[in-house]
């Protein structure tokens, strides 16, 4: 369910702005399909984002940004038991944080962020930039492992970029290429 | 309860960004306080500009971003009554959304917005800019109706900047002049 850890290089991607832009393309217009968040670290830039797009409402249903661990067991039915076990910087409360939101919202596809945006927070196990973000749906839980650098905003930023991304393939999966198919 | 409609004047005040600058200098370093958010029209940008403050996590429990009137139920507990009879885009929803980000986070104090960011969405009664905010908390709720004016990304905006300026009102009240005090 896990992929393996990736650190991200960096690599010039497309904004959070200019993704929401595509993810609001493939759900509006009538798709039927409704969406939902459940945000810690990006802090309600995924919900802001989304809901830059006039006619967001016809899909969009709304972000649980669970800052506390109290709200992440309140709103999202997040379990003490992942909090003590794992802390709220893990898989396992990201995984849990999306399928709360799908629960919380009816929505038919979720995504959440956990992971410390910094500069505080970091421990020896979870350093700056350490972000788990999940996406919940028909097709099941996936959980991916991210190392952000630079500063807040970059981390912020970053994390909500990939959400988006994670929403997109997940709405406009890639057809894998058989080797063994007739051309 | 509930102030006169005031239409905004785009008279050019504070920008959400340096308010949120101005509650995390009253709310950080020990205040005790915690703050919570109930957030519609303004989509997230409230917590936003909130979690853009490195200890933010010291005092702010979230933001329930509910576009939907079944979030606005689920997550705030806003009766359907409320929701038939006057509609999401009214002071008494608006009041409803603080009360319940009150108890759903277990915060001392509650902002919350409901309006109407266009283009789309008007009606007869209702229309663009129209935007419901509330501020509850151990001194009671507090709803303001205001009329902004500009394109979706500037009732957002505006939105916002007046949300952060009703709490900043809240925590730092301003001592009303007596003009019979001696001095």
């Amino acid at each position: 369910m896990i992929r393996p850890a990736e650190t991200d290089q960096d690599a010039p991607g497309p904004s959070s702005t200019e993704l929401a832009g595509r993810l609001h393309a493939l759900l509006s217009g009538g798709s039927g399909r409704s969406l939902a968040c459940a945000e810690s670290c990006t802090g309600g830039l995924i919900a802001h984002r989304i809901t830059a797009h006039a006619g967001s409402s016809d899909y969009f249903q709304g972000s649980a940004v669970t800052y506390s661990n109290a709200a992440k067991r309140t709103l999202l039915d997040v379990s003490q038991e992942i909090l003590d076990r794992v802390g709220a910087v893990s898989d396992e409360c990201a995984a849990a944080m999306a399928e709360g939101a799908l629960a919380a919202f009816g929505a038919d596809l979720a995504v959440s962020t956990t992971g410390i945006a910094g500069p505080g927070g970091a421990t020896a196990r979870k350093p700056v930039g350490l972000v788990y973000l999940a996406v919940a749906g028909a097709g099941g839980t996936t959980v991916v492992e991210r190392r952000f650098s630079g500063d807040r905003a970059a981390v912020i930023e970053h994390a909500t970029a990939v959400a988006l991304s994670l929403l997109i393939d997940r709405l406009q999966p890639t057809t894998p290429v058989d080797p063994t198919a007739s051309v």
